[in-house]
């Protein structure tokens, strides 16, 4: 592709280098952003600056915050002995969506994956091992993806904490609330059929 | 969506302006960005800023550009009698890459289009007619897109020009190098049955 003016190759360069947006796409956008008001542009940019400066992770959860504890974990109707381990912010989000969690999460920032060079030091686990050695925490549930790199999380993560006195679970896989058998992938009927759960206890959820 | 971080809401909802993006897409841009670098938050921010704050267009034929006067209108090797029509800078682009072209351009900068709210008034349609009335101009090739949109201005534009010595002529439309007739649209492969051209002058091009 070549520009008329450097300052549009470089503002469609730096745009095409996001995830999923190509350079014409990236052409796109930034003419979008031309035939708009200046201000637009303008609050783009500084919010981005802004963010990127300015960020916070909670001391505690690890999660994104704009305070150094954030809001969940300074929650006094929360309890402190369940602790939610997740991936990152939109996993906290998707759950808080479902209001069905009133314990904490611990955001690891992060699947243990070789391939793309993520070990257990480039996330947060040691942290998480230490609350578990503090004594408060009595449930971890592993809300990680269900993918190879997931699995692995967890099980380092079991590993590391197998000796203390903890209850660790997964979230339940299975079949979606609404669907039909037919259209279910053999894998997840599979191990829906394995996990099965008293019929009484399905009742109450 | 709730966001625990006001920095991190804001940046989300700047970044879904922007045209086919979503909140969702959105998120997931900005949390890559909090994954990389510092630099390329601030590179990315910094290239939108200056680009909006310091972006020119070329006078003579309005396309974006560096400088007063864009590359192709200060070329000596360029004919200033032929002067094609187009939309915006991707149509220049797109012209460009084909090498058949050696006239010069001239940006209307959207089409008629009562619906969006855009007249001829919002459109560097003066200018063109200017150029032609000071009568350097011996052909006008419309080059907009051939929607409803684009014949309207067309027309418009040809109704302030056709009493001056002027050629005006459009692209041609017509089946894609390499199509196949069955895969044509109906509209398209009539047109190019009503606009056929003589076979010898095909073997030219």
């Amino acid at each position: 592709m070549e520009f008329s003016s450097k300052l549009l190759e470089r503002a469609v360069n730096e745009m095409s280098q996001l995830p999923g947006i190509g350079k014409r796409t990236a052409l796109r956008l930034v003419l979008h952003l031309l035939g708009q008001p200046e201000s637009q542009s303008l609050e783009l940019a500084d919010a981005l600056k802004t963010l990127r400066s300015e960020i916070n992770f909670c001391k505690k959860c690890h999660n994104i915050s704009d305070h150094a504890i954030c809001e969940i974990c300074s929650n006094p109707h929360r309890t402190e002995e369940i602790i939610c381990v997740v991936e990152d912010i939109r996993d906290v989000m998707a759950i808080e969506n479902t209001s069905s969690f009133r314990g904490l999460y611990h955001v690891l920032g992060g699947k243990i994956s070789p391939m793309d060079g993520i070990g257990p030091n480039d996330l947060n686990i040691e942290s998480l091992v230490e609350k578990v050695k503090a004594g408060n925490v009595k449930e971890l549930i592993f809300a990680l993806g269900s993918t190879m790199e997931g699995d692995t999380t967890n099980f380092y993560i079991y590993r590391q904490i197998q000796d203390y006195d903890v209850v660790t679970s997964t979230i339940a896989r299975g079949i979606s609330v609404g669907n039909e058998l037919e259209y279910t992938d053999e894998i997840t009927l599979g191990r829906s059929i394995i996990n099965r759960i008293p019929f009484v206890a399905s009742l109450k959820s």
